[in-house]
Formats: structure tokens, C-alpha cells, sequence
């Protein structure tokens, strides 16, 4: 089991979460985040950087501004994984910064509450 | 030391925080979160669907939607996993769908920050 | 590669932001949390007590209370855990309950949306 965490654009969202559904991950939670990878620069500011504003152009020196985005986590089996990082990729991905990133983190045990089922059985 | 997640319902956090401080964990954090588990249905939807609810009806087939939940995740050393994963399980069962899910997930270090101690020091 | 959450003070996240950017890292993502650590006494609570309020003494041995916090979250190469974490702590040390905690944990993969890109590649 791997625990699977997208950081997308907030109007990324749906899409997001119908890709993953099709794609037969249906359980999965989502919380607000701010956030920047290296290099996202807004690209308003560099419009507005070629458009001779000062105010942009200072802004593009600016570093550690967050952007508000969103963070999609799901729970997945091993076989899983890849399906699960394609399907995100395949629909966030723009080519322009921001489209955002995925992290794959290992996980030791999964418990469904109110079955008490652990492992694999708890996920599916 | 292990990251233990649990993602209950929202009315079940106070009872879910005393119950972990009763059994011993008493620092940990939360926050908001969206979710939803695999065969999740709102027993409202499904009572509408029982009284003839064309709306609620259309509402049985949608996937993808997400429930407000509360996230609570405490680290805490291996020998209290399993007494954590159990207080969770047993204050949050009700044995309906939405009781929530518990992961656990490993942890390489933990560091306090007022003392700079690490590992296990850390968080007992 | 590792994820590093800080839980910090809300008023610190913009010296820590800068800080890490400062240290090389400038892919990060930031949320709202609540949360307690071991033995946090708020320090207005205790000043109530020395100065005889019963209420503060009452609140003295409230447990589960939870105030609210920041987590910052960088996913950085293996070489660069010491030089954030210490960052982390220098920035946001004050000896005073309430400084926080680090935590460090393992990380299977990190992929850049935009680019495809995976392992270290997508995070430097």
C-alpha cells in the first residue's frame, strides 16, 4: 500500500477526483494548501513584467510567496500506484508552472474503522 | 516511532482527542479535511431513496463527492500503535459508513523544537 | 528524499518560509493545523495561576486543548534534511513551550506534474 498525495490547482479539483474515481480509486480526501514548487513564477506577473510594469517585475524577485492550491491524498494498493500517478498527471498537466506535483509515500497498515478490516482489505 | 492518521467524523473529535490523551498521547495535531470512503453513502440519501426521492435516488450513483471529516495525526512510539490504532477504532465504530479510517504510516525522525531533541526523546 | 512537516507558531511561518528559501529549498506547501505538544502550558494560563484565578488553575489541567498552528511541507534530497531541519530550529527556537516539532519521513517518489519528471529530478 502506498499513500498517494497530489498538490493541483484548486480548479483542478473535480476533474481530479472523476479521473481517479474512473480509474477505480474511490476513496480518497482533500484538504486546502498553499504552496510553490521552484520556479513557479505567476505568469500575469510575467506579462506584466514585458509590459514594462515595475511592480511585476519586483514581484518576480520575490521568493516563498504561496499560492492557494489543493491536496488530494488517496490510499492505494502497490499495483495501483502507477495507474494512480498517470491518471493525475494526464489530467492536471498544462506544461505552464503550477501544474503542481505528486509524492508517493509508504504506509505500514490501513484500518477501516467501522469494519475494523487492516491491509489491503481496508482499502478496497 | 509511527505517524498514526485518523480521519473521523467531525462530532467525534473531542471524544477522539480525550481518548487518546486517556490512553496515554497527548500531543498530536488536526485539521480539516474532505472525504470519502469506498461505499460511502449519506443514510439520509439512502432513507430519501427508501421514501421515493427521484433526487435522492440520482444521488446514490454520484461518486466523487466529499464529506467534511477532521484529521488527526499523532506520532508515536511502535509500542503505542496498536493502543492508539484500537482507542481510535473503538470511540469512532458505530458500524455505519462515513465511521472513518486509520493509516500508519513510518517516521525516520522526530525533533523537538524548544530542546532540539530527536527520535523517541522527542515526542514522549 | 524525505518529507519534512514543521509544526511551527502561525507567527513564524514567514521567517521559516524565508529561511528555507534562504537554505536552498523553495518547494514547499503550507496548511491551518491545531495542535498540542507534550506539557504545553500556555504562559498567560500560568500567570493566571501564580496570580490565585481559579479558572486558570481549572485550565491547568485541561488536556486535549488544541491551539492553532502552522505545518509547512518540503519534500527535499537526503543530503539537504540536516541543513532544513536545523534551519527549522534556529528560526522558530525561542525555549518557550509551543516551538514546535519536526518530522521526517520516508518518501518512495516525488513526480513533477508539469514536466513528468520523477525522484530527485522533480524536486530540485
Amino acid at each position: 500500500m502506498k499513500e498517494v498525495i497530489a498538490i493541483v490547482r484548486i480548479n483542478m479539483m473535480n476533474q481530479t477526483k472523476r479521473a481517479l474515481t474512473d480509474c477505480g480509486v474511490d476513496a480518497f480526501f482533500a484538504h486546502e494548501a498553499h504552496g510553490r514548487g521552484k520556479g513557479f513564477v505567476n505568469p500575469r506577473i510575467l506579462e506584466g513584467v514585458e509590459h514594462g510594469y515595475e511592480e511585476a517585475a519586483s514581484l518576480l524577485g520575490e521568493k516563498g510567496k504561496l499560492y492557494p492550491k489543493r491536496l488530494l491524498t488517496a490510499v492505494v494498493e502497490d499495483s495501483m500506484v502507477g495507474c494512480v500517478v498517470d491518471t493525475i498527471i494526464n489530467t492536471n498537466q498544462t506544461g505552464m508552472p503550477g501544474d503542481g506535483k505528486v509524492f508517493v509515500l509508504p504506509l505500514k497498515n490501513a484500518i477501516r474503522v467501522r469494519t475494523g478490516e487492516t491491509g489491503e482489505k481496508a482499502i478496497v
